[in-house]
């Protein structure tokens, strides 16, 4: 139960118009602990919120605000585009003293892999060691009273809650080939050929087929050799990763599952889905919309020592939103579930 | 907030397998007031409600019941389907104080009309009057201490709640007809050839052209001539109607705004949703998954005096598991948002 | 058996970048009679038409033509937006002989209609008798020899084949509602809001709740009194109505399917489809993807005197281009379904 | 143009009610040069052919036939389950001269290879020799005249053909990976949880984590180590395969252009897809429905020695029922486009 004296955080996000700010102000007006005080949106600035967020209709009266006149807030979610998000956070670090960035900006400890992967120099590589990456399973006490925090990609985020356990227990060597699969949502709400109906209906799009630019986060969070590709599924919300790893050693099933209920036994928002049979035996999107679990699962081919770790999640929820929220939470000791607790729909 | 000194109540679902029942699992696991002590299955009694409900994973051990080993209960759900429900009803009578009924068997208050709509004898007639309609929106005060509530189907709630507005204000004349539209989750979870993915998928098949089984509940409730027609369209959760009707007099739309305004504009799940521009200017199921909202809009051509209304819902929630819960509550005295707070998400 | 001897009909499409002008380009580069000399587009003069219209790539080598350099051609398909078309209609006159427009400008005999429903004046009103409707159903010997065609909406199509044998057997009285559902592709091969996929996924988008465009056409050819709505559904392609009817008199069904088959018995592209079982025993536009046939069924209420016509085609082929290919094959004289003989893809 | 004083050729389908053999109807319907003379189906014997193919309604009056009653034939197509059809070829090989096989049973030269993969005995090893494997692309010149030919199967037919100029070309060390991807139709036309549309639609459901069938049949043809996995991804249509390998030697893109060029170059039904730009830049089943074409393309990071080749087809043509047909007019050295000559569709 939440302590009902505990002071309101006053919280502002920035790029509230898109998909993923459209999630943050959902989940927000739903947290008995904070306020939304400042959905910024330059485009949008004056119009109500509910007018792109249809779902919030009956829940907030309020307007878009313009970057201008946000007002302090204590903490800032920053749902803008890369780029244009480490130009800027100097100026929003001006406003918050909490600052969530859910852009790929600070996710890269290394410029020279930022360069790589996003083709443009990085502008604010002095801030980089300020950011704790918001992975609550990995940073959970970095997290607790951190000011400066990067959510991971949705994609890296499943691969790495995936990978992690194995690479954690030296049972991977080799390269390990993720194979990323994600709905529509995940390019954003930006029209344009790409995300036209009648084009990507049905559609198995291997938009990236390697070198996906979550491949670096999905390297530097495991150590892993890593090479990713992504193909755009027909689904709205949803990112699975199928990754397939060599083993280093001889293992067997129940070891395996062993190792990951060590990592993930006490976890509110990862679940281990690894079963023999059913429909579900192995993670899937579907069942996660709207919810910020984290699903993994393995299958193992001990004969060929192989090894293939699943993960999905929501990609703007656990892969976004959600995972956002559950860092606020540990960093200000709230309970962590709080205002993330929706399990998803079954079926859908 | 949930006064915490409030005794639990103890919940029963028969038919916990379903979709429904699944809904019912989920939301009740959810409420801070209800016990699900008896999730009741005779198939699979025995197994763990997660194993066919995967949703609700990592929320609850519980397994099914078989009906005999069914516990007394506070309160008991029937989720089985129409003819078998009014045979077994009295069973389950003695097994707990409150039934709630979400199949057809006890919508219908004349034997007659259930007979021609439903091609059976109605075996329970003296129980029909016990029955209070679980329409909130209609019949909140005769909820509040009733212990036998009659849930409404799914486009039922949909196309009384679009149309009860304009019948109340006597603005109707003559025959309304109602174009219903409705995911596969509609006919439940049996597998047969009607639901197979490479049938369904993409479907617009018009299963019932006319004569559609709610079309005597809108009648009964709003004492309209209703014809009503319905066709399964691409979607797994959701329900839509188009209700087409002949003015009986001369009216403008800031009339029918405010005739909309003085039947739901306390209501807390029923939004008015009826806009000069928008993608989402009228009702559509899409961004209600898992919400209890039911959203009605209407249009109006005046010069040809004919009006439409439209209405959408979750044909599970509103149209079945968070209907019968916001009666639960209301019987109950709690606070009528209590477990079905859930806004639905955009996009998805 | 198609004649070898007979000459080549050099064929243009303006507008060939789109989605009509893509399916006539598919079915032209396919009909043993045609030559497809000039796909023109304006903004994509000079790439290749297999860039838009994948499915191609192996078929031509062919580049869009710029309108300025597009060659004269014995027949001119007009695959261009409504006010575009009667804007640039006599400056394509002295391109080709035959003229075959797939936009709104031609179809509506009277401009004051016209004005009412697009919203616009009429521009070219003089050369509004010049145009034979391309309904082959209806129009068929007119079709023969004529150098002006406007070939009808799709909905509207859909909707004239499905009510016209009850209107001509006088069995129709009062007014139809016409309830149309149409699939994405309907709305052009332009990207906005509208068609973004996380928006229109899953959709049941009440955009026309009343008086859509197409209700003039179904008038204009049935003499009924017609309402007409639209709902965007989760398709890419395909359209369907159901239409809904006050018996002028007592009718059994039998005498309407006999009413039916004497319309369309010696149809090639109108199948009836009234069945009493199974689970397309309705018109349903998922199995007529890629096909010319128009489908047309009914239902009936004997007893309170009302029937539903059933009409579903593809949009974008007995709804469009198709049809269109059709019509020039009757005029030309030759066998009728030449390049457009595929039957549609079950399942899909 | 085909020969018309060609010798019409008599067919059987044994499994004609399933989706294969549905598709087996469509296209022999439409084949100029054979005749179909028995759609056999144990279970809908005496039942017309278009109940169940809806879309060839108005194409054939033809009735299902009783193995018993099934006349001699030219050439039978066996569209039937793994086990049962060895169980049953001989008794076929007595009806007709030619027998081409669309089940796995005579796909693998090793019936240890069976054994391990379908976990049972083969029943007819001593048959397995006289089968031509039914792939033009690789056994063209063995397909003319062969009286037994075994189609292999949808996802193996795309990861052969993607694969298999890199593997001669000796550009391959090491172990691939072949990540499928498939649409509902794949698991036929039974009813059942798997396949009921509330669960399979939007799913990302890893039905083979690892060690799928298919596997086998891309290891015996390309001599490659291949580890494969599929994914049951939302669509009724269509079979992609991501092949990810590690390169043997340096290789530049115009040099993997070459290979893929000198094996396809002539192809009727192969086309390289490999672009830099573009919404269809890399092979996607969606534009290939009711195609027999399999796009081939592959993308290439030189600098970590990795190719990724993709294919994909339409299961049930180019994957099935297309790719039989397209081995018949081979083995009857007939134009190797007869009847199969669709180019599939855009948008869809």
């Amino acid at each position: 139960m939440s302590d009902t004296r505990e002071r309101v955080v006053r919280a502002g996000i920035v790029g509230a118009n898109g998909y993923i700010g459209g999630e943050l102000c959902r989940i927000l007006l739903g947290h008995p602990h904070v306020e939304l005080v400042a959905p910024v949106s330059r485009s949008l600035a004056g119009k109500r919120v509910d007018g792109v967020h249809p779902n919030l209709r009956g829940l907030t009266d309020l307007t878009f605000t313009a970057p201008d006149d946000a007002p302090d807030c204590d903490v800032l979610f920053l749902a803008t585009p890369h780029r244009e998000t480490m130009a800027m956070v100097s100026r929003w670090a001006g406003r918050a003293g909490v600052l969530i960035d859910l852009s790929a900006d600070f996710r890269l400890r290394d410029p020279a892999v930022y360069r790589r992967y996003y083709g443009a120099e990085h502008t604010a590589p002095e801030l980089l060691a300020e950011f704790v990456t918001g992975l609550p399973e990995r940073h959970r006490k970095e997290l607790v009273g951190a000011d400066r925090i990067s959510v991971p990609g949705c994609m890296a985020t499943a691969a790495i809650l995936a990978l992690y356990p194995l690479a954690a227990a030296g049972l991977i060597a080799g390269r390990v080939s993720v194979d990323g699969r994600i709905g529509s949502s995940g390019s954003g709400s930006g029209a344009g050929p790409m995300n036209l109906h009648a084009e990507r209906s049905g559609a198995m799009r291997v938009f990236a087929p390697l070198g996906h630019r979550h491949e670096a986060e999905v390297a530097q969070a495991t150590g892993l050799d890593v090479t990713m590709g992504a193909t755009g599924v027909e689904a709205v919300r949803g990112a699975q990763v199928v990754c397939r790893a060599p083993l280093a050693t001889e293992v067997r099933e129940p070891e395996l599952r062993r190792v990951y209920r060590e990592c993930y036994g006490d976890e509110p928002f990862v679940r281990i889905v690894a079963q023999r049979r059913g429909l579900y035996r192995l993670p899937e999107p579907k069942i996660l919309s709207g919810s910020n679990f984290c699903d993994v699962g393995f299958a193992l081919d001990a004969e060929r020592g192989e090894v293939v770790a699943v993960g999905a999640l929501d990609n703007l929820v656990k892969g976004a939103a959600g995972n956002a929220v559950q860092c606020l939470n540990i960093r200000q000791g709230w309970p962590e579930r709080l205002g993330i607790e929706f399990p998803g729909l079954h079926p859908l």
